[in-house]
């Protein structure tokens, strides 16, 4: 059973402002909020129907959080989604500390990706390819927005993720650090060298990397269309930020075998 | 000015019941109009403000279209985004033909994409890598669908696209032709011969390639995701239908250089 102010509550979460106050955030659906009961995020209540708490009575016993039994009817108050799901997690948000300062891996960083599925999906991208770290733009979409959690599937639970200033952290590295990014114009992503370590930049959907931050860039690369015979034909203009960052973090694992 | 019969008749081509009646589809935006526009695609009418018809004065001159000018209150009314944009064309769904019989490049065949999104972002895909062909079930969402000719971003104008029974389609075809599908227990994608020619499958969202047509596979293929050093960690349990395909175009096209 809900009170009207714990409705409330958890319908607050899903603005971002409240977020901040709170410093909490839903997951919601069976499977996610399985997979943040296994990570290390700290979970304050699940709530979910009865016949999910009958499935999952070793979660439900093996886990030291408040369940709450909630009616269908009351999900559908509090849900998140299109359609209510069978629970639905209360978190809280780590406390964030800075970015790492030492580039001794791939790392994402992202400049103003605004679409939560894209960031989502971008998410669980780097959780395949065995990417540990994105650093995204302070105007980058918020990580705990319902959606965004949603899309990652869980990987966000295993991902180091920072907000920061880029302009900033990009010129705090050492020289050293290679920085790729995506341009038109770029050198071929199949035959320019790539290492092991360093950052790809993932730009924003529309304007792609801003002229700030394409400053910091010491490889510019791209993702060539196909084109038979070198005949001009017509062809999509782009591809999706998330397709992009697919099919980049792709390339660099192919090459480190 | 738009009579009631005219949002009517426009707002029916939401549904596919309608479209299959009226053989009529909405491509929407302003860059889809003008894509369409240029196609090989027949437009019957285009409805856009003052503003639109004014900037694209060349374009309405040069087209034996009926240009309907309506106020951004009636594109409210006939919008299928979540708001409205300043022009929408309706156009007429040409005949379906059959499938071709002779496989001479990379063809894409869709088992069950459900998502408008995925079969959008997927013909963006074939487009950029110059896939010219794309086989759906019959099952696979409907390609006139807004939401897919949306993501298509007007990819969608110039890929060749067929419905068909695909088990019938597979099995017609020579023996000679190579048909990969995805695995988690197939050969890695990157150190797998891949051929210039032939068909890849890409299963449905949530139950991958299906067990009828899984007989029909030749080469089964896998993305590998990236573990360090063997060890095993926890990872994202699959990669979302689109971005599988990207992954998966790009390596075949990277082969072919």
């Amino acid at each position: 059973m809900l009170s009207g102010n714990q409705v409330k509550h958890i319908n607050s979460l899903k603005q971002k402002k409240f977020r901040e106050i709170h410093r909490q955030f839903l997951a919601e659906g069976s499977k996610l909020v399985k997979e943040i009961l296994e990570s290390q995020y700290k979970v304050l209540n699940v709530y979910a129907i009865a016949d999910w708490l009958k499935q999952n009575e070793d979660i439900v016993l093996s886990n030291q959080v408040s369940f709450v039994e909630v009616s269908l009817g009351e999900m559908e108050r509090i849900t998140a989604l299109s359609s209510p799901s069978s629970a639905l997690a209360v978190a809280e948000i780590p406390e964030m500390t800075g970015p790492p300062a030492l580039i001794n891996d791939l790392v994402l960083v992202l400049d103003d990706i605004r679409d939560p599925g894209n960031l989502g999906t971008i998410i669980r991208i780097a959780d395949w390819f065995g990417i540990k770290t994105i650093i995204c733009s302070e105007n980058t979409v918020d990580l705990y927005n319902p959606k965004v959690i949603q899309a990652t599937m869980g990987s966000a639970f295993r991902i180091n993720i920072f907000y920061t200033d880029l302009k900033k952290f990009l010129s705090s590295l050492s020289p050293k650090v290679k920085i790729y990014g995506t341009f038109t114009q770029g050198e071929s992503i199949y035959s320019t060298p790539l290492e092991d370590q360093g950052i790809i930049i993932i730009g924003n959907e529309s304007s792609g990397i801003s002229k700030e931050i394409s400053l910091n860039v010491t490889d510019r690369i791209s993702i060539p269309a196909y084109i038979k015979d070198n005949r001009h034909i017509d062809h999509a203009e782009s591809l999706n930020a998330s397709i992009a960052t697919a099919i980049i973090c792709s390339e660099f694992r192919r090459r480190m075998g």
